[in-house]
């Protein structure tokens, strides 16, 4: 089956809006083995919306529609698909009591233009909205599916997950369906990391690998379309052993998987805790520690010491340390991660010491200068970096590598 | 005139990507005074591709395609362009000699299928890539114009910034143009904003206003379509006095104004110095303050204590507080924040602890109760929030209030 996706909205055009659900709506139809042939969004203008809607129809199976399902003037979708489809829109009592009942719940006076929401296409298929007033719906006729959606990811999301997927799976009944595994890469650029999977990158289908880069980060995808999800699992575990094999210890986690979860996830299975501390990224390392929830049980304590004054008196790095080699050295970082270490009483010791720009350099110690060492038990290791961006992707950068640094050393 | 927007990546139909560029452009031509009608994303099949570009010609003044111009044999573009304009694609000498040029620089073998982005239709004008290899180019002929632009933002920005622009602006002589203002608000949820701005958001053209709500942030949108940019400013202006008149105090600045550049404006104005003890949010202001560049000026440290024993130990907090009324309570608050202040020798000392779930929470200490302290000369003031959310959203909830608490205490 082929679909399509228009969303719906002047916003959208006017770019006040990024529009997320069509990324997230052809992931999920991916899943379920519905090719997506084309994406749109056009206005809240009748006329276009109906063309585009009926054009969908010619040319699709199926298109699913999102937004212009609220109660203002501007919605008017309902209308158009009325249009496009020369369906009545039929009042529903069922819907019009929960809207009632919502705005009953929450204390508040209903404009009367809410009950607009309650009237669907004459034979159409209620979608529950668990979040909002406004239902969606599914028009399924003459081999021709037509899915409206409402536009807030927070609405569309649940609804569609809850009852548009069940619907879709059981009617599509598709004889295949697609499968995406992210592997996530740090400590490598782009272009190392194309080398050594060049031949993968043009395998053919029915699994293919794209490369996409962030800064500090590569993503490899590797997706494969298999009649059924044991049968994509095998084409894409064989896939990920090969790059896997090349790319060993780069790679940090699979799909959501995050630095910070994977370097906490061996504190944890180590039994070892953790103290920062942190002058150019100024929190950003202690920040991402403590996203991971059970966190607590190893991160003792972080300390941001962004002044010469700080390292000395929190710290107690040797002001002959700092004069000798500068705050931005090896001797700092090393020093300040064997004394967070010692102060905290934690097993490890991470600290970070750099230039983040757009002030702050100097011909020797240019912006992107950064130190990372770690203090542990049985020895203190420091690794020079140089980081190209802006200071927010500075910091960004120099976080990556030290929780790299810290999960390669555990 | 009239334009429309036409992806190009079979990565885009499968979800792979977020599609950025359709926003970016969006506002770009929205600034030209250029209607953006549609959308759209096509993948990489040369028969659907070249409908779509025959058809965009047919309904629009302006398609824009972007993406597809690379080297791969994925990369169509260029051969659909030249099917859907009956146009010849002609081999440009300069463009080669670029090309070889960039390999050469970084000494690498060029794939010879890298000479094919050396060709372009017959009468285009090139459009130079300052940053990769694939030109873009513009067909401008009997009334209608096609615009070619590489698909990787990084490519793409400053190709449509530098030369398409001033080419469209000189071709366009739209006899408007639209600008937006964005007034950034915290402190108020989102119904409230919009009670307050009821009659401003039903206003009509040619100067409206949309509401945008974010966790902990809502963004009212002032859009004016106008002769020029002047006349736009004063219709901008007369909507963002009466905003500004009703809202006040929870207006923390307008466009990419953020939260911690305001704060940071107005320590720095004030020659004031700042201490940070950050329990729950485990980093993230500090993080967020030293984002801003210049921020060593005013920022002395930060301490995250995640545990008990660093609370005690590194902001002397007294044990009987903690026993007696617990980490999460305004007492523990109001030490950390006095104690920090103390310790670092700042002007201001501010302090979150909290329980940011989904672990920790008692029945008389909920997931999201938090306690934010911030310790002055003259005086020490508190405040307890009840945020809702996963994990990391209630750190930001945190975050905001806190810079919120901050700023408006200066």
């Amino acid at each position: 089956m082929k679909a399509e996706i228009i969303c719906i909205g002047t916003e959208i055009l006017l770019g006040q809006i990024l529009n997320t659900n069509q990324q997230w709506l052809s992931l999920k139809l991916a899943e379920l083995g519905i090719d997506v042939y084309y994406q749109s969004a056009v206005g809240d203008n009748p006329g276009r919306l109906a063309r585009a809607i009926k054009q969908g129809l010619l040319r699709s199976d199926i298109v699913i529609t999102t937004g212009g399902l609220g109660p203002t003037v501007d919605d008017i979708t309902l209308e158009a698909i009325s249009d496009a489809l020369s369906k009545r829109l039929i009042y529903n009592k069922k819907i019009a009591g929960k809207i009632k009942t919502h705005f009953g719940g929450q204390c508040l006076n209903m404009p009367p233009g809410n009950l607009r929401q309650a009237h669907i296409p004459e034979g159409a298929k209620v979608l529950e909205n668990d979040v909002g007033t406004a239902p969606g719906f599914i028009v399924d006729q003459a081999g021709k599916m037509l899915i409206a959606l409402p536009g807030p990811p927070r609405e569309l999301d649940p609804m569609f997950e809850r009852y548009a997927m069940p619907y879709l799976k059981k009617k599509a009944k598709s004889d295949w369906i697609i499968k995406i595994r992210t592997i996530n890469i740090t400590g490598l650029p782009e272009s190392a990391v194309d080398r050594k999977v060049k031949d993968l990158l043009e395998s053919p289908p029915p699994v293919t690998v794209g490369i996409y880069a962030k800064p500090a980060l590569i993503e490899l995808k590797i997706t494969a379309k298999a009649k059924n999800e044991k049968a994509a699992k095998v084409l894409i575990d064989r896939v990920d052993r090969k790059i896997t094999a090349r790319l060993k210890g780069c790679i940090f986690g699979r799909d959501s998987e995050t630095l910070e979860g994977a370097a906490g996830k061996i504190l944890a299975a180590k039994h070892k805790t953790l103290a920062i501390a942190e002058s150019c990224t100024g929190g950003r390392i202690s920040d991402r520690i403590t996203n991971v929830p059970g966190s607590s049980g190893y991160f003792r304590m972080g300390v941001v010491v962004y002044s010469n004054d700080a390292k000395m008196s929190q710290l107690c790095v040797s002001p002959g340390t700092i004069y000798k080699y500068g705050a931005v050295s090896r001797q700092t970082a090393l020093e300040m991660a064997k004394n967070v270490r010692e102060i905290s009483g934690a097993d490890i010791g991470l600290s970070v010491t750099g230039i983040a720009g757009p002030g702050g350099a100097t011909k020797s110690k240019p912006i992107g200068l950064v130190y990372i060492a770690i203090a542990m038990p049985e020895k203190t290791i420091w690794r020079e970096f140089h980081f190209r961006g802006e200071r927010e992707v500075i910091k960004f950068r120099s976080s990556q590598a030290a929780l790299d640094l810290l999960r390669r050393s555990l």
